[in-house]
């Protein structure tokens, strides 16, 4: 199938699913999805080589980019990209890969990327710039910083929907973004599918001196939900459950198109 | 108005507008701006150190950020960030300025931010994160990477959108990205009022050798553009335009949340 020097040991007729993160390659998040995944097809990693939270999609351009083989026991199980997720899924379709994936699946992240997190998130643009390309994708993040957390809630929801978006054909070029509570996965109420939320970060940078006596700033932020509807992401969360939202990129402000068109006469 | 050490020669009665770009705050692009904002208000420049294409709406959180003095014949103009667009109009709206901006423009940047462009674009990003605070904001593109084009179009558009703006109440949490043709000023057939096209990149990853035998990737692409229709900002700039695209941000996916309400039940 699939990397130009991936072995021999692929099965070409299961279905080729792709993982990328942004925690980067070596977080404990992409191994437990990659061994999920395994339940379903032959799975390859491209992931950045290391931490890229919060870089949004952004694309590297000033500098070329680096692909170092990764391996599991001797097993070549993917590669580690030096640049962003973005990055990652265009080498992987346009480079590494000779065979189109039949999913792609960003994380499992630490910490949510509900509401408006969506737009800054690394995760959440590895998996739309997969659904950019025609491919089924999902993003999936865990509530929890905390790399111990017991994750059996996102490996019970990727179970089933992997196993939906494979299996009916009637669901193409969907961007599915997964969240999942900190909670006991006992106590997950179930899935509830959801909109974004109206969220928002009031942001604060924290300025201090270094030992030379230079001001620095360190970005930090608190967020505010102001959204009390039954169905957006971040109350699904808050009120115990999986929230499954699908997204899609479409900028234009359609609303404000005719409201506007006097500027041609400016 | 403005910032906490910006001096007292400021007309606190007239807008204020904050300028920002992705090429860095040493681009010609800026300075441009920056000459033409200057007959509308107060103008303060919060933007990145160097160049900082396509980081799209990343933030820093994996360091801290510095921010550097900006003087122009001896007077403060502004800040030099080393983070990228969003952050400079996050730490300008939080922290280095104690008014909220009547206005935000990103740009001129060097280069379309046309259709699928603006996932991408710094340009674009740092005029999203001013729509995103209330405040209106405009992304403005020319499509030539020279420095030395007559930049006269883009600076009638300004003029007149900016006027519009500041003095139209009923205009109010917009965001206008804004493309010019890369033709002369002369030329230009006038203003339309576009929605984002369909087009796309079909990437390409041109593989080298490092002097040490390694191999790398540098990141290129062609664009296709798979619209016909009259009303896309890709024809008009095609057609001899400017175009002014309103943005909104909304990830939902509205069409597919009926049709996969029934992964409530997996």
């Amino acid at each position: 199938m699939i990397l130009q020097d991936y072995g021999n040991n692929v099965d070409k007729t299961k279905p080729l699913i792709l993982i990328t993160n942004d925690d980067g390659i070596d977080a404990p998040g992409i191994m437990i999805l990659f061994n999920i995944m395994k339940e379903f097809g032959e799975v390859i990693i491209v992931a950045p080589d290391k931490q890229q939270s919060a870089v949004s999609s952004a694309l590297t351009i000033q500098r070329p980019i680096k692909v170092f083989p990764k391996y599991l026991n001797n097993e070549l199980i993917g590669y580690a990209v030096d640049g962003t997720p973005t990055d990652c899924v265009k080498i992987a379709l346009f480079t590494l890969l000779d065979k189109k994936p039949d999913l792609i699946v960003s994380g499992i992240n630490h910490g949510l990327n509900t509401s408006i997190n969506v737009l800054y998130s690394g995760t959440v643009s590895g998996a739309i710039e997969g659904m950019l390309m025609g491919i089924n994708s999902i993003a999936i993040s865990h509530q929890s910083h905390n790399y111990d957390k017991n994750l059996d809630g996102a490996k019970f929801v990727l179970r089933k929907v992997v196993q939906e978006i494979l299996s009916n054909k009637n669901i193409e070029k969907i961007l599915l973004n997964i969240n999942i509570p900190d909670i006991d996965p006992k106590e997950i109420k179930g899935i509830k599918v959801t909109k974004l939320s109206n969220s928002q970060w009031i942001d604060k940078f924290e300025k201090r001196l270094d030992p030379w006596g230079n001001t620095y700033y360190w970005f930090t932020g608190e967020y505010i939900i102001n959204d009390n509807s039954e169905d957006c992401d971040d109350r699904a969360i808050e009120n115990g459950y999986i929230s499954i939202t699908p997204l899609s990129i479409n900028f234009t402000d359609y609303k404000n198109l005719n409201k506007l068109k006097h500027f041609e006469n400016l």
